[in-house]
C-alpha cells in the first residue's frame, strides 16, 4: 500500500494513488461498520485527541466513533476559540498537548492554515478536520467514496458543485480531489459567492442552475455558510432558494440517474427541497455520513501505520 | 428469558414478565457493581451514543458508566435543544447519527413523544432517558428494583407518590409500572399539580399528606419541576414544604417500616427534610442511584441480545 | 513498596518515602509513555470519574489520558460551580456519585478544603486535582519528578518560587514537598502577593528577583492568578513583568545550569519572556507536562493497589 504521508492536512498533497489507497481501505471499513461487531484493535494502545476550536457535533462524533471502533484511547478536548487570542497561544496549546504523547491529533480551527502550523510543532500525526476556508480533506474523501460506490468509478464524471463556493472548504477540497481524479467539475452559484481566483481551478462556472446542471452525473449542494460571510453579501433565503435551491424541476436537467449530495447539516427549503433530500432514489446524503466514519477509520489507520513501520 | 422488545421507550409497552426479567438481570448487575472488577465484555464491539437534548449530569453519567462497564464504545453527543427548532431537524439529526451505525441510542428530550418519533427513524435500539412529561422508564425500573430489594416483593404494596405529579414523567412511569405489578398507588399533592386525566390511572388521590400516607409501605417524593411549569401555578417553597414536604412527623402516619424515596436531585427543605433524606434507616435514595446503573446495564444488555440473536 | 494512603488529598500527609515510591513508579510510566504502545491494563475493570468544578482543560486531559492509558473506564462529569450553592449540595453530588461505585474520583474545586470534605463521604479513592488556595499535589509531584530527572537528585537543591505565592496552591504544595525532601526554598515576589503566615514554611523571602535568584538550581515561575485576587491588589502586567517577569538577564543571577519551570498556562511577556520559555536548554516546561501524565498514572496505580490488596 502506498501512503507515505505523515499527516492528512489537505487533499492538495495527495496523489491519485494515495486517494485510491485510502478509499479502498475505507470501503473495507464501510463493510465492517455494517457488521454487528464493529470493533477492531487496529489502533489499540494509541491515544487519539480531538481538538475542536470550532463546534461541530457531527464531524467530531464521526472521528470519535472511528477511533473508538479501532480501539484507540480517544479524548475530546473542548477548545474555545475565544480563549485563543494569539498565534503563540495556539502553539502553546499544541506543545502542551504534544508533551502528553498523543499519536493522532484531529484538529478543527476557524483560521485557514492554523492546522498546518500546528502540525509543524508536534510529533504526532495530525488530521485536518476543517480549517477556515482552506481544506476539509476527510469530507472530500467521503464524498469521493460515496460517488465511487454509487457510480462505479471516480473518473470522467461530470460533477456540479452548487451554492456558496467562496466560503466553503468543502468545495475547495472537493474541487482539488475531483480534478486530480480527472473529472469535469462545474461550479454553480451567484457571482458574489464565487471565489475570486477561479481560473486556477480549471473548472467551468455557471450562474444559472438549469444550465449548469445539464447532463451532470453528480449534484453536490453546499451549506450556506452565513457565519463566514463577514460583512459581505447575504442573500435572502427565499430568493436564494428560488434561484439556487435544488428541487425536482432543476434536477431534471441533470442526467436521469444523477445523484444528489449535501455535506450537512442541511437548511431544508434554502439549499435543497426537503422531499428531494429524503428521496432515497436520488439523495445519497445518509450514505455520505456513513462513508464519513469509514474514511476516518482508514485515514487514521494509514497514518498510524506510518508512525509504526514494524506494525502490520 | 422473555424480553422481545426492540426499544425501551416506556413502561407502557412492557408486560409484568418483561419487568421481572429486566429486574432479575439488574439484580445480578447490582451484585457485580459491588465487586472490585466491575467490567464485563457483554456489549463489546457495540457503539452506544448518549444524545441528551436536556442536561442531566446524573442520568447521563449513569448510562455512561453502565455502557462502559459492559465494554461498549460509549459516546456522548451534547445536543442543544435551542438549536433544534423544527421536528424535521430532530429527524435529520437522528438520521445522521443512524448512518454512523450506532447499536444503542440513549435519548433525553424536552418534548413528550420526541423519543418515540426518533425510534421510528433509526435502525438501532433506542432507550428513552426521559421525554417531556411522558415517560422515564429506567427511573421507574430502578425504583421498582429498589422497592423489591427492600420489601422483598413488588406486588400488593401500598405506595404513595407525592408532590408535583402533573409535570412528572417519573410519576407517570411509576404509576404505570406499579399498577401493572398489582400495587395500590396513591397520589398526594395540591390539586393544581395533579394531572387532569387522573381517572384513567386507577389510583386514589389525596390533597392531605397525613391522610394519604396512612399505612403506606413506600413514600415516593418527587422533585418540584419548576422548569416545566409554563405560566401555571408556582407555589412558594416555604408554603409547599409546610403542606407537602416530607418530615418525620408526616412520615409517622405511614407504616413503621415504610421506606422513603426521591429520584433526585433533591431540593432539601422543599420536598423533603434534609435529616430524613440522610436517615439510612428510612431513606433509600442512595440505593436508588445504585440500582440505576444496574437497571441500565440490564436494559442495554437485553436490547443488545435482541439485536444479535446468535449471541449469548 | 510503601504507599499506604487511601487518598491523594495533598502533599502534607505524605512522607519522604511515599514521595520517592510515587516518583520511582512515575519514572517508569514516563518511559512507557514514550513507547509506541502506551496502553496497560493496570486499572482495567475500574471506573475513574473526573469531577471538575473549575474548568481546566490541561489538568483534566492529563488525568483522562493517564486513566485511559491504564485501561480504566474513564468518565468526565462537567460540574458547574455556579449550580453548587451550598455545602450540602456538594455532599449530595458526592453521595450520588458514590452510589454508582466509582473506584477513583479526581476532583478539582474552587474552595479550599472541599476535596477533603468530599473524601470523607465516599468509599472510593479521591485524588485532589486542585482545591482553592490549598493543595495541588500532582502538580508538586510532577515538578519534583522533572527536577529529579534534570538535576539527578531531589534534595539539597536551592529552589526559587517566584511570583503570586499568596494565591497559588501550586506554590503551597511545592513548598511542602521540597521542604520534606530537604531542599532550600526561596520565595520571590511582591509583598502584596506573599502569604501572611510565611514564617511557618521555613523559607527565605525576597522582594528582589536578582537577589533571590542568586545561585539557585531551579527557578519555578507561577501564573498570575487574577481570577483569585478578589478585591485585592492587581499589578499592571507591564510593571509586573519589569520587576518579576523572568528574562535572560534576571536568570543570569542563578546558577549557569539552573532550569526554568512554569506550571502553565503561561502569560508570555507577563511572568516570563517568551523566548526563554521556548529555550530547550533552560526551560523544562514541556517536560513538566509530560511528567504530569506519568505522575497521575503512578498515583492512580498506587491508590488502586491499596483498594485491592490481592491484586498485583
Amino acid at each position: 500500500m502506498s501512503f507515505a504521508h505523515r499527516h492528512l492536512l489537505g487533499i492538495e498533497p495527495l496523489g491519485p494513488a494515495d486517494i485510491t489507497t485510502l478509499l479502498d481501505l475505507a470501503d473495507d471499513y464501510a463493510t465492517l461498520n455494517r457488521q454487528p461487531n464493529k470493533h477492531r484493535d487496529t489502533l489499540a494502545g494509541l491515544t487519539q485527541v480531538n481538538m475542536f476550536f470550532e463546534n461541530s457535533t457531527r464531524t467530531q462524533a464521526s472521528f470519535e466513533i472511528a477511533g473508538k471502533r479501532l480501539g484507540a484511547d480517544v479524548m475530546n478536548m473542548a477548545m474555545q476559540a475565544s480563549s485563543i487570542k494569539k498565534g503563540e497561544t495556539l502553539i502553546d496549546t499544541a506543545m502542551t498537548l504534544n508533551a502528553m504523547h498523543p499519536d493522532l491529533l484531529v484538529v478543527r480551527h476557524p483560521q485557514s492554515g492554523a492546522v498546518d502550523l500546528l502540525a509543524q510543532k508536534v510529533n504526532c500525526a495530525v488530521l485536518n478536520a476543517g480549517d477556515g476556508r482552506h481544506e476539509h480533506p476527510t469530507q472530500a474523501l467521503l464524498d469521493a467514496l460515496t460517488i465511487r460506490r454509487k457510480k462505479g468509478r471516480l473518473h470522467r464524471l461530470s460533477i456540479a458543485i452548487c451554492g456558496d463556493i467562496a466560503h466553503s472548504r468543502v468545495a475547495r477540497s472537493n474541487i482539488i480531489l475531483l480534478g486530480k481524479m480527472e473529472n469535469r467539475v462545474r461550479l454553480i452559484g451567484p457571482p458574489t459567492l464565487m471565489p475570486s481566483q477561479i481560473a486556477e481551478f480549471g473548472v467551468e462556472v455557471f450562474d444559472d442552475m438549469r444550465e449548469g446542471l445539464r447532463e451532470v452525473d453528480v449534484v453536490m449542494m453546499l451549506r450556506l455558510q452565513k457565519e463566514r460571510m463577514d460583512g459581505g453579501f447575504i442573500p435572502s433565503e427565499r430568493e436564494y432558494y428560488h434561484r439556487y435551491g435544488l428541487d425536482a424541476e432543476k434536477l431534471s436537467h441533470a442526467k436521469s440517474d444523477a445523484i444528489v449530495m449535501h455535506p450537512g447539516p442541511m437548511n431544508r427549503g434554502v439549499e435543497i427541497d426537503g422531499t428531494l433530500a429524503d428521496d432515497i432514489n436520488r439523495s445519497v446524503i445518509q450514505e455520505q455520513v456513513e462513508m464519513g466514519v469509514a474514511v476516518r477509520m482508514a485515514a487514521m489507520d494509514l497514518l498510524a501505520r506510518n508512525r509504526m513501520p514494524h506494525a502490520v
